[in-house]
């Protein structure tokens, strides 16, 4: 098979850098250009010194319009409000978008820019935009040109409530997500945030009621819900460099069983292969899942409260970020949904 | 002054060593026995190398009974269970009690029973031990004999909640408490669970809905509503050596807004020297109170789901255990309130 | 390709895992045994849960005679003096085996009861063996049916300085090799010195002027120069979990320049995939290995002291251990050396 | 007795931070002035959130000439280049100095425009600076107006060999020490290479053979030995917040026993309270001297070798600077030397 050609714009970014690594070994697909502002000119593997010796490629600073004739598929990996002002339909026309960033994973254009505080310029391209997570999607993942690849937390958050909310088995009104998530969630920069001594040896919440992900999150549970949820979402930065766990709880609706919850689960998840739900009595730790597509997600029953609490897993930048984004673009061109992303999880990293 | 004497018995443990070494600076207070069953005989220095040159107390194993004949207060250090067994009448008519470990801490001997899974054998004792959380019970303490020194947990999570529950301000029945601690909350022990290939840069919970401090907090809070309250409670094991943060979440009672629980929690709290209620914005860290006596708090109010999200943040060995253990000491014995752990947090240790 | 059947002994252990992990992506082989005397009958995925969904083996505590019969290839990961036990001329008449631990690593067997401190009861199988540094003794192995895997230290140390030492650049007498690794060097098992809170935020040296990784780290040298070598060795625990980091000195035989000395590793590294030799003034970081088969290696002069210094990077897990039984198993059975190993680093892991 | 008035200058810096902490506790001083260019205007206890309710005070932008008029001790903790261009024999007429900085450690003004690339404008006053290495210069101290607090590196280097080298007992032509800090030997600033992510789980060299610690422990262990020393440094940034452990090698003058090296520490250090020399075949670790005034020291002799190794460990931020400035300002002053900074270590904290 002729390998497809990909362009990465903000490849010097930790997801840019795992998404590289990732299709190094895919197949199929060549990264042909790797698009860094910050750093154009530069050797990427200078930039990241482990790709010493496996790319000769140089950081550009190609405009879109361009890559789009050279590439037949270009991941975004941007903060938020460029994506939106520089995709549009002709570029559509000439190559896939994935676009690790948030511009186009909000259907509605008014709670982006009340969440984002920014004006969102492409709206026409907005609407045919697909809401990339995978294992519930991935019929209109297929046939996407512009595919909206989920954020760390929401994937992580959404597909471990789903299915208790698609099937009507808690009350929406109660549910509380707290998320801990490791550093890199927060990026490659320079910030006294998150250096070494501030972030190391303490843990902390914060944009608390506030983050960005949570109109998200209730967006995908509101349309499994078929009704408007509000939640709670609580984002932590924990000191480990990957990693996303997050707590769910919510109060029963019903008087279920652990079986029963189990069974939801097996209902929506039971052909996908990077879902794991584990055994009763076994919950996840990020430790499990690092640097792999997996998901594990782990439930109990509190019978005193009526509640159940639910605990998912992912590797923020893989499943959450890169992994994912790779299998959209498998799904997107017909490759096996697996294929670079097989790989089982790394232990003791 | 003279000083008073003091044994610690457990003092191998994390705690044990935590609270010699704040004694260490005590003006009033001399350690004269450290008692320990897995190391007696050896020096105390050579288990605790920090301490090397600052003691030359050999650890011993002498009977609580022969202890309590020789000094003016007992430290207990110990695993639940042990403690119910040995402390008597006779022994109070002898010297105080603090005890660390769980044995006194649950009034109700049926609960302990039932969370715990051993018999309760110091019923009698039992009736007038005082559970020594220093900002709420102080009065009660003062005349002790018998202190029982709240979990770690505890500490954080009854002080985070107190004046909303007291000031009827929260519905008790949607209180979620997510709570992560750093590894030392584990005890000193080898145990694959605790190596650090199997904790380090992982987050994960454990004991789910079934965690021992769960009836301790609903005690307190029930006490302060004057109402029988269960909650859910998750502790979570994050890669640190110290510090615990619970993030608290429960649905509002009423119209409240940040100023109305701002003025309730100063209604309890603004004479305690050791509780910081953070600015309107500010929201605690575990780093920002290491080594020190200080719980800060902040919350928010989330008007989306009419709820409020109170965070506290504690270090587990000294607010938590040791330093707690000294507070009540000393309100025992009528030393001032702060003597020896009136010293700021230490920054980037 | 018919894949060839593999079993691990010791597969619980950190390098057994690892192992297992590499060959479950390598294309021409198949881990059917899992050998552990501690976990026997428990499912692999139960003691390692990275790998749940992923394999049905449970473990077994099978003959190394016996497994003999049913495979083509035995990984021993195991500690020292087993292997001399239990592997003989028969065995290997029926299946090769590279073994992880450091039996059949020293030459002499003097030397080895000597560093070891046990009885070598191997001693005709130990004529046979190859010590299967890759990038050095690559013709023996493919002729091999016992290949001793090298240490990580050694593996680390020996590669940084061969061309050194093989060119006679460098006075022999002294060599100083301070090397820090991450805790998984120190094995997956219950131990208070390797506990998260023993470990975490410090680092010290350990088996000071005694490591057994010397003798290793001597014998090869020393056949590289052709006369015998006494070197200084010091390991570090570092706070990590994967790493291992050689900063190596000697004093300079010549006067050597930057440009000489650069020549000597070319000269032997030059076609050697998994070396890196860095550019002028960059040097090796553990985090630009981790999880790969590389060794990244950078030096300079120090005309002050008339130096060179020279340091060596590698995962100990990896290229240090399960990577490099991978790339011996590779030359072994005629595979492409590169076969499953051909990964590039992870990066922020 | 009145307390004597303190200024710092750099107060937001972490050895600022550890400073005022320390001084917080002590009985004879008070900090009135806190400096800081970036942080002008702010409150001290809004950047150190620690400090929440235990000062009050802001941060300013004095003159160093204008703070000399107000306060009795002026302690300077700035980047190199400022204090030689400020300090003046006027300012000390008026108040004593202790630099943190490096600007009057070297006596010789051209080894220190060499390694350090900047001009010297304080010629005259580092005449009478005196080197603060209490242990071995007090006497100077005592009487000194200028203090040159010595680098974090260089205290616990130069304190492990020295009796070895004022002994004549090792040859000084083979000195070779690697060195390993915690990440706050880099200073609180927003930095790639000391982000999160870019320095957890990693291990590297730096400023090989050409860090400016090198000339400040060569002119003092020259002055010992009477004669010039030129020796190899290299420094290592450690996954850790804290610590510096120096493991230091040279090949011994004489056929030297433990005992007799042993004789040596002790005839120099056998008075000094803040010195722990080990006992034979213990050896420090970091976390046994964390948050105080300590310097653990071990040694072994490698006969195969004809070597020393001398291991060193202090708390780079206390002993390694904040705490010894105190203890400066202590011996300058008439206070107890060990006033304030008489703490036993932490542990796991």
């Amino acid at each position: 098979m002729n390998k497809i050609k990909a362009a990465i714009i903000g490849a010097t970014g930790y997801a840019g850098q795992e998404l590289f690594r990732i299709l190094y070994s895919h197949p199929y697909t060549e990264v042909v250009k790797v698009n860094s502002v910050s750093y154009t000119g530069e050797n990427y593997s200078d930039i990241y010194k482990n790709l010493n010796g496996l790319t000769e490629l140089k950081l550009t600073n190609d405009e879109i319009e361009k890559l789009a004739d050279e590439v037949d598929v270009i991941f975004l990996a941007l903060p938020h409000g460029i994506a939106s002002k520089n995709v549009n339909k002709n570029i559509l026309n000439k190559c896939k978008i994935i676009d690790l960033g948030a511009d186009f994973r909000l259907k509605d254009k008014n709670i982006y820019e009340k969440w984002y505080k920014v004006e969102h310029f492409g709206e026409d391209v907005l609407k045919e935009a697909v809401y990339g997570l995978c294992e519930i999607h991935s019929d209109e993942i297929k046939k996407a040109r512009l595919v909206a690849n989920p954020g760390c937390y929401t994937t992580c958050s959404i597909l471990s409530l789903y299915p208790l909310v698609k099937g009507n088995l808690i009350n929406t009104d109660t549910i509380v997500i707290d998320a801990k998530s490791g550093v890199t969630g927060a990026g490659r920069k320079p910030d006294i945030t998150t250096s070494y001594c501030e972030c190391n040896e303490s843990i902390k919440a914060y944009k608390i009621a506030s983050h960005r992900h949570t109109p998200e999150i209730e967006q995908e549970l509101s349309i499994a819900a078929n009704k408007n949820i509000n939640l709670i979402f609580t984002p932590h930065l924990t000191p480990m460099n990957r990693g996303i766990l997050a707590t769910c709880y919510a109060k029963l609706n019903c008087e279920c069983d652990y079986e029963k919850l189990k069974e939801a689960y097996l209902k929506y998840y039971k052909d996908k292969k990077f879902i794991r739900i584990l055994n009763k009595g076994v919950f996840p730790e990020t430790k499990n899942v690092k640097s792999s597509e997996y998901i594990d997600i782990g439930f109990t029953i509190d019978k005193r409260t009526g509640s159940v609490i639910v605990i998912g897993a992912i590797d923020n930048l893989f499943k959450g970020a890169s992994g994912q984004a790779v299998q959209n673009m498998n799904l997107m061109f017909g490759f096996e949904e697996d294929t670079a992303i097989n790989l089982p999880p790394l232990y003791a990293v």
